[in-house]
């Protein structure tokens, strides 16, 4: 998968996304990242790409012209058609695994970061096809938005994962949390292992882990639930949780 | 600000936290980041981190005896006591603008990230204070949200945006979505500012932003409305809007 990025600061993007899993990613050609630095595209004398917005207020806007020739490059670099556009803002729909899932079924995307008070509208009007928020919270720009991005779909490419059960496993995989994890050793400074852990009976096990993320889910985020696939089995440890 | 970020991969962090806004108030000392990698504190040959996991699955746990540790340092530097600990996971409370401003009463905060397939139970049933998800999404590791955490905080701490108005008049802050941004020129490629913000008439202006507002929120973001203070003449435009 290829993800085209503009941005103000490519320089942000490459230690963090060329580290651990995403970086091994690259490195195995699974997923590329291309950058497109907006400044490259000011045409005035100080490579100016912010204006005080019309009407007045705080913060500076991105200018149309920049971006307009940005994306008429990036055109050209696509063979005359634009892969679709995301753009990072408080204002977008808000981010969630199922639309990572389906995003992954794009070969290409461009991500467009916004700094400063926002971008002129006409931009977002004439290429944004996405616009997405990845949570109720106000960022100073869309680079970290679009590493989140890019984290979260990368781990859903097939191959990017040691293994392919983890994504499965997870939480949100089923619309429930995920239950605790415990390693060695069993006891550490008097704190124990759950001992069903150590019982070898898979069974059980399971039905333990089943039963922490239904009570979790339903104690943390009930919300979760309604959307949750849930078994007959399911619905009884429910029952017995609510009691 | 002091944050304590106890990771794998402190490199990640720099970069992304040294450039712009979050750099500049680095320097001007409004914000601290303090690093401790959870590998120094591991205390076998391989100075190996993580497990299997107890009861089996796909994975590897965060073990917990080089947390109890790094713990163990970060109190003796905060002489004897920890300032709250704040944990990454999909599993914690869904982070927001308002959780950003009351937290940003904390002089000091630990953020801890884990990585792989969790952290040992233990660990944060010993530890951590508030566990934070930062969307329902799943990411590689905690770093990028502790990232989003500290850059969300940090803008609204005094001083670090060089406009105070800018973190009042945005999204979120009064619960509405933005209105949209416009800036030089007038007209770009045939694509035409609204003439409201040519006007120069300031209550005009003030009005078709805040009709922007209500409408965007009211289209895509109907649950945010619930929350917002609205005066009577918002309602009436919300009417108006509605109909």
């Amino acid at each position: 998968m290829r993800f085209d990025i503009i941005t103000l600061f490519p320089e942000m993007f490459k230690p963090v996304m060329g580290a651990s899993i995403i970086g091994r990613a690259q490195e195995r050609n699974l997923i590329e990242l291309n950058f497109y630095n907006i400044r490259d595209f000011a045409k005035n004398k100080h490579r100016q790409v912010d204006d005080y917005p019309y009407g007045g207020g705080s913060g500076m806007v991105l200018m149309p012209q920049p971006l307009f020739d940005c994306f008429d490059h990036i055109r050209e670099v696509h063979g005359g058609t634009l892969p679709k556009v995301v753009y990072f803002s408080p204002q977008g729909d808000v981010f969630n695994q199922n639309m990572a899932q389906s995003m992954t079924k794009e070969d290409e995307l461009i991500l467009l970061c916004g700094h400063y008070e926002g971008i002129d509208q006409r931009v977002i009007d004439a290429f944004v096809d996405i616009e997405l928020s990845i949570g109720d919270y106000i960022l100073t720009g869309g680079e970290l938005a679009a590493m989140v991005f890019i984290d979260c779909l990368s781990r859903l490419i097939p191959g990017v994962l040691g293994n392919p059960d983890a994504t499965i496993e997870e939480s949100f995989s089923d619309n429930l949390l995920e239950y605790p994890q415990y390693t060695r050793p069993a006891v550490y400074r008097g704190y124990k292992v759950p001992d069903v852990l150590l019982s070898g009976n898979h069974k059980e096990i399971a039905k333990w882990r089943r039963k922490e993320s239904l009570e979790k889910t339903l104690i943390k985020r009930p919300d979760l639930l309604a959307d949750a696939e849930l078994s007959s089995e399911d619905r009884q440890l429910l029952e017995m949780i609510e009691e």
